[in-house]
């Protein structure tokens, strides 16, 4: 690392692992830094009190959202040692960028007192967030050390509902008007001395509040100072409802390369701004609850959380999979008879059931993203379930013919290789219209297609993959 | 919808769905556009050409993004039909925002020349980019085009691989000197007259093209005119390394909310920049491909790709989950001697697998998502493989326990309920164990995590718990 770089990206990533490292190697730093140890009563006092003043060093150097970071990366015990040493100040800003599965742990040990002067640090619609979302209720608390004005936009932004742009927005925005010069606006900026974050942009209101135009930070500096507002502003912005899905935001931030833009209450009255920050946030989010909702596991459980929680996070799953691997269990059950007098069939059913498993899950990922893209629309589902059909089919040929020949040699049996083949034929066109179809009816129920399709498609393939293998064995084998 | 929104995004996504009905319900309107029929040698002439005439429309009106967005979600005749329409000077954006898996449709009826000439209404940035992975090797020609001094940076930028920041960063910048007053930074803007995108600051470079700092756009408007760059900049600015991953930056970008900044060499001389546009667009891509690789699906894949493509794509995992499900019926076949005498445990083995199975893609895509995160360091890894290991335990005691009681009851067989109740504990420890240990080692291996974990821990958790539940059936029950 050449000097020059001081605050590279990468510096600050070794810095983290750094802490980390220090923080889970030795357990003496931890219990003198939880004060159940003092310094002295340990051995190698000497690189113990090394060690602790570069925790503390690293602590005051990274900034809150690495800590943030670091924090995540502790198991439960290390999170608290850490949390100690951060100061009130960065607090509020570390909390705001800490994913939900930590806080518990880090407000554990604070009172509501303390709490609220942490986040008084940070802006109101910080603030708000946080009340909002931290799992301690300080709603009340909060409202009551605010003037009543601010209040009651605070209480404007509490009823909207998670997912909806309406509980994203910041409302501080600088607003100028239509009928004034650039010049103006410049020294109207000056004198209010500081902006929000992300601000791109200016918006421009007429008396009644409602939005007229926008005027970029980047139109104030290359147009001439004497130009009004109106002759240079875009006067078509791109506006969002605060009743729209979050989610459709963020793919219209991505698709127009947006930074900041204005929500609108539907008279075109201006009442707040969506920013890149909160949108970026929440597209990891949403990938990440999809990525974890389609392999079963909750979106609150964290990777250090403690035994305890996880059990309880994923016992749902575990039952729902033991309840479809049973009911398959009972279909196999059915057919005692039919394997005891080919025992071939019990070794070889296992070979139907998981290439359905496998088909049906690519044609559920597949159809889940499309969906979350947004392409997928009531015209193209022919299209999508006859194109899915046809590759299983052509796998079904493919794999099922040399799989029918590999059973045909092994055990010495035309009839039963030809049972296989057709067996895993029917099951892979079953996976692939399921595939489709159980995302689709999921959307059209109004419920969220990736939670549990994934075991749906499973049981389904594994109950439908042992009776089709079996029932065809009765038929054509008894 | 009110008339005030006449721009707002719901609108425009009605506008694209619209599109998409009106392309993919009537197969007259594609053959129209295609030249197949005309319009006089159909029936309802008049409806048609209103549809046709509402096409038009749309396509007009909509932006370059999401005409990108309405060409990926028709099928391939449709989207050359509507490909067809886009004017020329939208082509080049379009181009920019559609994503890999549509080129080859897009530009399949294009000549090399119509090509380059979409692509002169887009800057130097974006031509390269696409110029390197557009699917026709165009970079030659457009190198021709260049003068000689830019020839020089494009070459630079073409040499780092495709997840490198060097790759996906602009050098399209804005530089000042520190010795400048902002009223002389404000003079020099307006003679430039536009800002490249996503421009929220300029950089300040010494003479030798040394970063020295950063000036944001607020800051420019927020101090006075007199006051100078050196005074006012942000004088240890983060920056990138062009040989930084991508997605470590996007991590970065989402950590300290940046919109732009820059990349420096290991000299500390300014190369170009990052922007928030890039950064939004690798998110995106890095978590449907986790998404899709974990589904055992490849990442060029898309929704509408025709049969023959979506074979292909998809048959080498299908090939090594049939490998993997013969060896497990493989070792089944080892036990038929014990199944034939014991006809129940056909019925129960898949119980076994499965909650394996299970348990191990929990924990996989737990582990894979958490090392995106950067959350796993060589210190944490013990704890992990012991929380995972005690999760385990904890559930193979109560389902196993279950499971157990009722095989117990269902084939008044104490012993075979034991047996039932072990195997589901050893396979749930292997599972965890095993759902650690594989990513953490493909890690080690400089592989990615993501791909094939999931098809890896399956077939580990199938083999592995007939193996345990079939040999523990023929140790104790025989």
């Amino acid at each position: 690392m050449s000097a020059f770089n001081k605050n590279s990206a990468r510096l600050r990533d070794e810095e983290r692992a750094r802490l980390i490292w220090l923080l889970t190697t030795d357990k003496a730093i931890i219990s003198t830094l939880l004060g159940k140890l003092t310094l002295a009563e340990q051995y190698d006092v000497g690189t113990l009190a090394d060690d602790i003043a570069e925790v503390g060093a690293l602590v005051a150097h990274l900034p809150p959202p690495d800590l943030a970071d670091t924090l995540e990366a502790l198991p439960s015990e290390e999170r608290h040692a850490l949390w100690r040493l951060v100061q009130n100040e960065k607090r509020g800003n570390v909390l705001l960028e800490a994913s939900e599965n930590v806080w518990d742990d880090l407000i554990d040990e604070m009172s509501d007192r303390e709490l609220l002067d942490a986040l008084q640090y940070l802006d109101i619609d910080e603030q708000i967030y946080l009340v909002q979302h931290l799992p301690r209720n300080l709603t009340g608390r909060l409202l009551a050390t605010l003037p009543a004005e601010e209040r009651a936009r605070v209480r404007q932004v509490l009823h909207y509902e998670k997912n909806r742009v309406g509980a994203i927005m910041e409302f501080e925005v600088i607003t100028v008007r239509p009928d004034v010069t650039l010049e103006v606006v410049q020294r109207y900026l000056r004198r209010l001395g500081r902006m929000p974050e992300n601000t791109d942009k200016l918006f421009v209101t007429d008396r009644n509040k409602v939005l007229v135009g926008e005027l970029t930070l980047t139109c104030i500096l290359l147009n001439d100072v004497q130009r009004k507002v109106s002759e240079v502003m875009e006067d078509d912005p791109l506006t969002f409802s605060p009743e729209d899905i979050a989610e459709n935001a963020a793919r219209t931030f991505e698709r127009d390369n947006l930074v900041s833009a204005a929500v609108v209450d539907p008279a075109g009255k201006l009442m707040g701004r969506l920013t890149i920050d909160e949108i970026v946030d929440v597209v990891y989010e949403e990938t990440d609850t999809d990525l974890r909702r389609m392999g079963g596991l909750s979106a609150e459980e964290d990777v250090f959380a403690p035994v305890t929680k996880a059990v309880k996070t994923r016992w749902a799953w575990l039952a729902i999979n033991l309840c479809t691997a049973f009911i398959a269990s009972r279909v196999i059950d059915g057919f005692e008879h039919t394997i005891s007098q080919l025992v071939a069939l019990a070794s070889l059913m296992p070979i139907v059931a998981g290439i359905g498993g496998n088909t049906g899950n690519q044609t559920i990922t597949m159809i889940v993203r499309a969906l979350a893209l947004q392409n997928i629309q009531p015209g193209n589902l022919t299209f999508l379930i006859l194109r899915e059909m046809g590759v299983a089919l052509v796998n079904g040929l493919v794999w099922g013919g040399i799989m029918g020949g590999i059973t045909w040699w092994l055990y010495d049996d035309m009839a039963l290789g030809g049972v296989m083949t057709l067996a895993m034929m029917l099951n892979l066109l079953m996976a692939a219209l399921m595939g489709v179809i159980i995302p689709m009816t999921m959307v059209k129920l109004g419920r969220d297609p990736a939670v549990g399709s994934s075991v749906m498609i499973t049981a389904i393939t594994d109950t439908g993959g042992f009776f089709i293998f079996l029932g065809l064995a009765t038929l054509f084998l008894m």
